[in-house]
């Protein structure tokens, strides 16, 4: 689907309104911002907003559709900058994953945010994040193993809970807590980590 | 303060009220739960509520509170088991913490799924929270440097950040992701994080 460049106020209805929903659900949390908010933020009325979505849930729903989206678009960057070179891959995803902890104004990640918010259990829009929390750590494994780790689920399964870990207290205690030391531990982390021997060949 | 044993329905006004937000900010969030539904959780009504606590705030000021205050028991109890051993009582906290994790219905800590829910920066009870992670964090780092790490605060943030993470993945991905592979990275990490070497003794 080619993007268009508009101004935001001629984006067409539905996109106006899904583009104010995730300003306010992220800084302010899903459960705290009415659908009356959202029209009123996308210069639209509540009419509006539920003929595009027939509920805030459905709401909640293409916003979690929209960041896993904008999340997988950072693999693809991430081959795209260093391809074929899996390791360049990794050190570049961890570094970009840690420059936006840092910066994201300390809300950390969106969609972990909406797990804690989405308490029950079989809300629909739980789904979502779920399946790209664990696609991403499919990925992730992947990745650790192509770039020669000797214990790739080891070492992703570290890195991810450090992300995550991070993203979590940059919340909870601010940039002078532990957070901020992300890039320098995964570094060392992925600095330290055994590879792989290289296969020996043999010869009949 | 002497506890006394009392049955639920019997313990007094406050009492109750705040046992039965703190059942329900947890399994529900913060954000969820009205008042009404703790008076009626409390068997009460919300003229009472407002008698003990003069917003829901404070209320929610209360809870967190409570909960540092048995974050808080943890230590003294990891000091009583393992008097004098900093290495036991670290290894004991990180079982104990793993433990949880994994029994906690997935909904992880309730003191960062607060930091999560209260966006507003400003909150009165954003602060307890912050405090509470800092003075834990701090602690964390005493004890590793007990135990003879070389560097105590890079030892003490991994684990920091793994713990957080784990709890945030069990609400994001649930137990089949890496949050239920806690203890054995908490394990592993202090079994091959180096160690000070002894001092050495100069003798004229």
């Amino acid at each position: 689907m080619p993007r268009l460049k508009r101004q935001p106020d001629k984006a067409p209805p539905r996109e106006r309104i899904l583009q104010a929903a995730r300003g306010l659900f992220y800084r302010d949390g899903i459960n705290a911002v009415s659908v009356d908010a959202i029209a009123s933020a996308a210069g639209t009325n509540k009419m509006t907003v539920y003929r595009h979505f027939s509920s805030k849930d459905e709401l909640i729903a293409a916003y979690l559709d929209l960041l896993a989206a904008e999340g997988e678009a950072v693999w693809a960057e991430a081959r795209a900058r260093h391809p074929g070179d899996p390791d360049a891959q990794l050190r570049w995803l961890m570094r970009q994953v840690s420059q936006w902890a840092s910066e994201a104004n300390g809300r950390g990640c969106a969609l972990a945010n909406a797990a804690v918010e989405l308490a029950e259990r079989k809300h629909p829009a739980r789904r979502i994040v779920e399946t790209h929390k664990r696609h991403q750590r499919g990925r992730l494994v992947d990745l650790v193993r192509e770039a020669g780790y000797a214990r790739p689920e080891r070492v992703a399964d570290e890195l991810f809970l450090l992300v995550e870990g991070a993203r979590m207290c940059l919340q909870s205690v601010g940039r002078a807590g532990p957070g901020s030391r992300l890039f320098a531990l995964t570094e060392e982390l992925l600095g330290s980590a055994p590879r792989k021997k290289p296969l020996k060949v043999h010869t009949a």
